[in-house]
């Protein structure tokens, strides 16, 4: 059960930090890179712009299977062990221009990064989905809690009513 | 090659971020998680401390390859895509109390990490170094950087010089 305090721990998370780290499969290894996301509530799902040149990119195509962290940033006198962090386990999909709510998909993204507006004209970046399977959360050393797709799923509906 | 300008940069990231993105192998897919890191500089590579419970080091055993990112923090007015980040693609490998230099090994961890030093007396925590085969660099926007091994030996050598 995740209740309301760690509701609250991740909704903050997500709403302070613009910028997580994107596991994909590369080669057969794992590869982290880093991405700018924006949730896209009507979706339960994030969302990133990425270019068709980069390496996650072509990973993602080959795999869909990725891994999505954001943490909070660390203070300098705390234990990095206490840090807030959050790992959802994501199928992406690419985001065609005529698939449905596209266009919703992308204000969710402008609405956090108005400056990457000019990149939607670049021919070689695309939107991709990343719809959570599953959700693990570390609030701290030793209080960590795993949530599944139906109840993320509302949890990431709150990120968007509150972000509006 | 990697530029005097892009080895002040690297160095400066990895000094000022104790924390990185950790990439392994999960049930096939990848998986990102939280780990605070040194730098061995007498390997040329990377010391965690990690605790069996936790899946990353299950994975970690059962594949060896992992990915380790290291990002700047994010200004709030900056463009994300101007962020410094480093990415790791090592081999992981358990570091045994008998083996050489694992003194040694745990001292570069304590220097960066005083607070763990208890951590070390539980009996579920143990030191794995990850020894990078290659850096994939970005300093900014469209500002890339590969370096292999041997050049990026001599790099964690200069870390380790800098912070004694």
């Amino acid at each position: 059960m995740f209740t309301p305090a760690q509701t609250t721990a991740l909704l903050d998370l997500l709403k302070s930090q613009p910028v997580g780290a994107l596991g994909t499969l590369h080669k057969g290894e794992p590869f982290v890179s880093m991405v700018p996301y924006a949730v896209f509530p009507g979706a339960g799902a994030f969302i990133i712009h990425v270019s068709s040149l980069a390496s996650h990119t072509k990973d993602m195509i080959e795999c869909a299977a990725v891994s999505l962290m954001v943490t909070a940033i660390p203070v300098p006198e705390g234990l990095p062990q206490s840090l807030s962090r959050a790992t959802f386990q994501c199928q992406s999909q690419p985001y065609a221009h005529d698939q449905a709510n596209y266009e919703a998909a992308k204000r969710s993204y402008l609405s956090r990064f108005p400056q990457s507006e000019e990149m939607f004209t670049f021919g070689d970046f695309s939107l991709f989905t990343l719809v959570p399977r599953y959700m693990r959360f570390v609030g701290g050393f030793a209080q960590a809690a795993t949530v599944m797709a139906p109840e993320l799923n509302g949890i990431l509906t709150l990120v968007g009513a509150s972000a509006a």
